[in-house]
């Protein structure tokens, strides 16, 4: 959608293009239509580069039709999230697949060496919040980040925490995963100097109703410099903090 | 309500008083009518000790009634909680009250030496948490106990609370006020070896909906022996801590 | 995380321990990694007092590594809470665990004599709150306290409970189980002379939105000296109740 | 709208009234058109009797215009709710209101002799109850109810309530107010022989919200017999009663 | 709870019975202990009258333990709620019961004639309404009442309800049972005479929220005379609908 | 229930009916009476034309009786909605039935031609908000109109949805499907010029909250023209759009 | 933002205009910046047509510079909603304005003659709906319609809605408008053959928690062909009803 | 707090400090008590840099009380947010304040010039965002950030956000502020390449529920690299933004 449409008129001033084919060219680019799906080839995907498919409400079958037709066009590695177990059997009996069943994450392909400015922690307030935390470090490590996993740093414990303020000092980006009161995003929030993306969990009982607990806990955090993605979205922040890991000078 | 029906029971056995009376006895005891109020004398009532007034959604005029009746009837020291600046002028006009603004709470007669098991410590978020936790303060010292006030101890700054270790770790019990994300209980809850009670504040904005969301986060604490009051309820917090804080051997 | 830093110190100062040592110290202890989980031996933890684990969200595996791992670093009894019965089968084939169905604790090794003030009471609504109870009470004992069950004493059959006015009289300090309406604490808190905690349930339909109507009715006791654990938490009433009938006086 | 079309049609054939003329009344009655509102004289309505005007959202000219136009028809009685200062000043100083600003109600005529099966008890937790216990007691008094008021008589003073169980034994029907926890309506639900209908107010703070707690709390209530009305709906409640206490054998 | 104290006094007095025997009394009477359960043989109980069991969060065992301990109490009829196949399968291989799948109501003993004022009204606004509807109506008849069932009436389909107005102006209470917009009850309001008492079923899907939308519709109603229970309580309604039918008056 | 009366009015005048079969005629039609259904036959309904049938909620043999009582009575289209595929194999074995299980929809007999004023357009955010989709046009079909399926173009890949753009400009209305935040609706409504119905769908995780997020997203949309169903009812909206397809001049 | 792209392509192609002209022409039209606001030229604007300015949350002076600006440009009638008093005194002090206290609805220009395919109703519950009520028929009298309003004619008195069954059996679109329960729109779409558009109002007290009750019912109605905006929108209303009334063949 | 604990012990260790100097050491910095606030000169503060106050809950005179002391301590520049006109006022009559009224955020000192990696967008969906987005602009230009306003950008007028792709494509980070649907951040996500801050604003009515309508939304944004801070956030967004601009190299 860029300054593509620039190029275009150009390419039609010039007589390159047809005008029915710049039209054409708007209507199909940069996705390819599967029916159930439009398989997007988006924002400046290079031949090769990688690629992210939501498994979320897809059938085992039109995942497959998805990477299949992705890897036609020629993409090498492509990420798998909220994938199925019936899913990745279906998917990795046609394509060289591996897949993490604890954070349902399916990779086709394989995971580069990292180019992020520096590392991105990702902290888990308990056990239990490992599964999220691996969708968040597996996607961080897909799209070229390195990951220091601190799990299981709850606030309760503070001790456990502290006796990582090492890392927790050299971060590019921390990743504070926690369900229940989700208090480990303010508590790192106030000691890191980083940016902190807080991801609440579904995880608990009773009153944390399935994560809101958390959710509402991050948002009001006091500390500065931290900012939420959705209950159990380890992508999302896997993603975001890769983004914020590879800044670079706009000239 | 207690061991009054066996005494009674005796009472009418050995003649005492009559049948008509013992029914009077447990109707009229122990409390008063006003018309708009019961007056209470309850729970270990002996005249002169301590007695508390609620005083929202009542008019100055039935604060008053109320305090002038319980003065009548002996009492000396008596708390009044959620006191308006009206009902403070009025009752001030005609009785012996000292006032808090900040915390609406008005005292007349005197507030006693402590008499605790130890010191109870009032620890809040931030400076805007101060109203609620002075109400807790007040009503714990009326109560006969020593009390130790930390402000603006918030886990966003880690440090500020971690240099206060050594009142925490000799409290007898500490009260946790903080609006907002509300993750003081926890941290503190996971320092301490004493019990913890947790007043959600209604201060913050957005999505602290009124304090909802630090009283979640409250419920939801991984650290063991924290509980919680209502919202804003320092009261009912510096009422359950003075309780703790006069525990003692039953026989 | 207590005095330990002055001792820390003085060891430096010393020259009992080197800086890396002290630095090492601080990280290591109290706590051990095994990857999934960092195993506490936290707050005045003696080699061979109890020890808790928190058993939801943890895979059976996971719960027989860290119970395994605190019996050889010196652990006799070891409280497990929202065990599973497939967690139970695992950590029974393996360790000396007894497991109770209903409330699903498990305990490794044994309940220790009463050493408390007095009587914990623990009451419920309805016969549908016992597994909630049951948690509280196992709790309780477990932490060294003498623990009074009455069972289905809920306020709609106000004469179930009046019954018991003796031993609510006696009470050193009451936990009151609920769901529903949730105003048997209320009715307790009016009645007793001790702290009473509350504990909302889930049991229930309609309405009663698994618990946050009891939740809400317990937060708005007008009764002085309740106080509220999350929707379901009995373990967390049983550890509260313990703490404030283990108090002591601080010198 | 009941047998009236029997009547009609009867009326129809038997050529008392014309095709036309039969459409008409359809259309017409029992009630007026005044623009802003269409003035009901509805159910049972013989001239003379009462009648209710529901005043929230209305303007003071409004209210009076409807008034004045009832009383033109005939109206002897007429009960106004939510009525504000201002419509009462302005109606009073037209026609023969009085006014009672605490529930804001207003009765122009007057209130009739009792005229049901029994008596109705209003019973309300605390003092700030009132204004709603007196919408109720006031709308059933003015539908021929004989009323008994028991104010501050909530549950965390047991003895209150329980000291007026002559009162409660022999009531026809028993309305239970209450905001905060609300469990009045269970404990009185529990106690007495007849319906008892829950009104909860809006009374309260904190995780009170403006009534939802007392709310939940009296649909979730365990004993049998207890109804419901909206959040402060004294009139709802006072209306409902006075149904009840009117019943007889239908033939 | 009633009379009895004055009773009790006398007999004290004269030396019917000791005061140790009068203090017994007071806490035995009137229900039995088994453990799990306090078998409540409570308000105007009488030999061989009617009694309820809540079947809900009780197990199978249970229910019977206590159907079976009312029956050698002298107890005919049992109406038990909310009661499993499962549990209708164990009570039913040992005691005489009849059991409705649908609305999951279990009856020992049987239904006796009607002796109500007039006939109560079942009616729903659809067909997936049906189970909550029999669950009252059954109630309604177990406790002595005729009762007339209107299914499928909804509001969306106005012409469906007009039909019956006969038997809706006729009715002595209407129980009016709804999910989804849950307006039934206000237009049935409207129309008749007699107490309404409405009832939200959980059925629907998307934002009727399991009832909740029936229910706010329901308690908003600005039909005088409608009074609610919680969502899916049918027992509740057929319970406080007999109760209104057996109205009588007080002398 | 429309020009009925009149009608009806005439005949009884005229003779040609007496009046108690008009009264039963006021009563009987236009629905007919199956004990747990009023099979409705409503609304400009002419022998031969469309009928639905909304299949939640319903029992398998209840969805066959419904539908054979509806052929026999002439009905030769049907749409059976939210149908089970138990229910499905039932009315299959009986009825000429064909059954989309992806939108749980049946159709028995035919889908018409189209003869709206234009076409109808379904759009979905994503692949997962297919059988709502599917719901809302094959309502459409069946009710006579052209669709038009525009799926997997959520707002996040706008070029996706702006390839579209002569679809959009050119339907009579559209229908807007989307889950998670549902701006679709908002987006969609901004370009065309038509009618938009938005359905939320509970598609989603964590805090979409089963489909309130896209709903309250939906109903706060700042674009003009937009009206919204309740969350996940295609039918609905196809229902509506079709009405609004087929709207003509009234004379 | 239609068929513009084709246009400006092959003007460009035909060297009509140069491509930075095109770029500018794409950046440029349809709207004017002035800081604050983005003055919207937009869908099917030709000079001096209707244009609507959201007065909400803009500042008199912003109102006015918006509207000036649009006159400037040739506007001849301009709508302006949520028009607080000050902005109308500030606006009409300039422009001839004529303004709706009731409504906060401002019309600068002239309400246009009807050119819909039929009428719309306007039909409320109550009273106090009647503000929102006017705010949706002055917009669909500014946009070309006949406009019939209904008002008070709220479920709970049903034959007040009845007699006005010509005008609902004869209508192109209703507007249901109602607070609390708001059952209308229901019942409207039972007996109507038109699309309904329904609005929920944030009138009411207790459980209609602003209009959320209304809102819930209204999403939730069972009756076909009701599409919902949001609580108090009756501009929304308004607009959509007067785009179906305008429906034309599209060929 | 980071790695000074090791710079202490080698202090400690050469006797560079006491041990009571070290312990005092970390009671005391890195902040000041004034008894209501403890002043954090926290986060890499030199002197000289740039501070924040939060302004909300305290009052003019604490305000003024924490400015001066930094001052005193050699702060240059201090940004204040949330700040009360009557604080400004008193504030500014002592101190060198620059005060925006819209947004509340005074500034005492200078905004520096940009130091970051590129430049911060903020835009908004539509005017009345204005003032949340001059607390974002501001913060971030006093943090040392290059600022570009797009002000009412908003999605249901897609060719004004479309108009600006240039300025888009090229920002360094995006603060898309929006209320109401809030899908301003859904669309702005999909189009641009940098981390994109959505906050959600207060702005609306009705269904918008004070922002949480925009913050699901946000949260439930489909496009990648979307990260939410609280309701009304400007300051968060804007710190966060600045953050991630300043982004560099760890070595």
């Amino acid at each position: 959608m860029n300054n593509d449409i620039r190029q275009l008129l150009e390419n039609v001033k010039s007589g390159v293009i047809s005008i029915d084919d710049a039209v054409l060219e708007l209507k199909k680019a940069p996705f390819e239509e599967l029916g159930y799906a439009k398989v997007d080839m988006h924002r400046r995907v290079r031949q090769g580069a990688s690629e992210v498919i939501y498994g979320a409400g897809k059938t085992p079958e039109q995942i497959l039709g998805i990477a299949a037709r992705m890897i036609d066009a020629g993409q090498k590695n492509i990420l798998i999230t909220r994938m199925s177990a019936d899913a990745a059997s279906l998917v990795g009996s046609k394509l060289d697949l591996s897949y993490d069943e604890k954070s349902r994450i399916g990779i086709i392909g394989s995971i580069p060496p990292p180019t992020g400015i520096g590392r991105i922690i990702v902290a888990t307030g308990g056990t239990s919040d490992i599964p999220v935390a691996e969708e968040a470090a597996l996607t961080a490590e897909f799209l070229g980040n390195e990951v220091v996993r601190l799990y299981d740093v709850g606030v309760s414990g503070l001790h456990r925490l502290l006796s990582h303020m090492d890392e927790i000092m050299s971060a590019s980006v921390i990743i504070a995963i926690a369900g229940m009161e989700g208090a480990l995003a303010s508590v790192i929030g106030g000691l890191a100097d980083c940016p902190v993306i807080a991801v609440p969990t579904s995880v608990g009982y009773g009153a944390s109703y399935e994560g809101i607990s958390a959710l509402l806990s991050m948002l009001n955090s006091c500390a500065s410099g931290v900012t939420v993605v959705n209950i159990d979205n380890g992508f999302g922040a896997g993603y975001s903090a890769s983004m914020i890991n590879h800044m670079e000078v706009h000239e």
